[in-house]
């Protein structure tokens, strides 16, 4: 099934997103600060075309997301010092999907962030699982 | 700092891995069962060569991860019929990353498997944060 509608694009976040808040992009993606971080310098890599399900990306999208998440990580080293990342996609309803346009967590972590950091995806800080974005 | 020393790789889990229990391989990656799964069908994408952080791989390493993912997905959605999927990379002790070479965890989803799954990677159910993989 395509959702790659004009009316899709047209009501999507993703494919309206503000240029001037692009913290940096390339030709097939761009990235933006998450406005529900669940830790300092929470940022979110997103493909310029909209398509649903990360499953879809071309190979052209793959490199190009990956080149940027890659920059990103260099800029949030500068700005924030974290200790580690994790990095999170979630594909579907089902998966906690809530935006119809594929985006890529960038989830800097700190020393202490949390109890136990063993887990990593699977324990994050009790805030994470409060989340609803 | 370079952690791709023959011992290294002499002592690593995932450069030792049987290569029998691979699920599919490709000239960069191979594929296998989680362990410790924290839902049916829990995969780990794993590049062959020995190094530590995401940020590391090369492009070919990538667009190869990507397309044993999108082969799992078709295994695991045949096997198992999950609704949804999270994919999640731990980059660094402080993000949970407990084994020195690079792996991606895909995650099967299935209904109900958490009380509301918004949220998606930050939001799984109780028995990931138990998990020490």
């Amino acid at each position: 099934m395509c959702s790659n509608s004009r009316s899709d694009e047209q009501k999507c976040l993703f494919c309206n997103y503000e240029r001037a808040r692009h913290i940096c992009e390339n030709q097939y993606a761009y990235a933006i600060f998450d406005n529900f971080p669940v830790n300092r310098g929470h940022v979110l890599v997103i493909p310029k075309r909209h398509f649903e399900s990360f499953f879809e990306a071309s190979e052209e999208e793959i490199t190009a997301i990956y080149s940027l998440i890659k920059e990103v990580k260099e800029r949030v080293d500068w700005d924030y010092r974290p200790l580690g990342y994790n990095i999170g996609i979630n594909i579907g309803k089902t998966a906690g999907q809530t935006i119809a346009h594929v985006h890529i967590h960038i989830i800097p972590r700190y020393e202490g962030d949390v109890d136990n950091p063993r887990g990593g995806i699977r324990n994050l800080k009790k805030a994470l699982i409060e989340y609803n974005g």
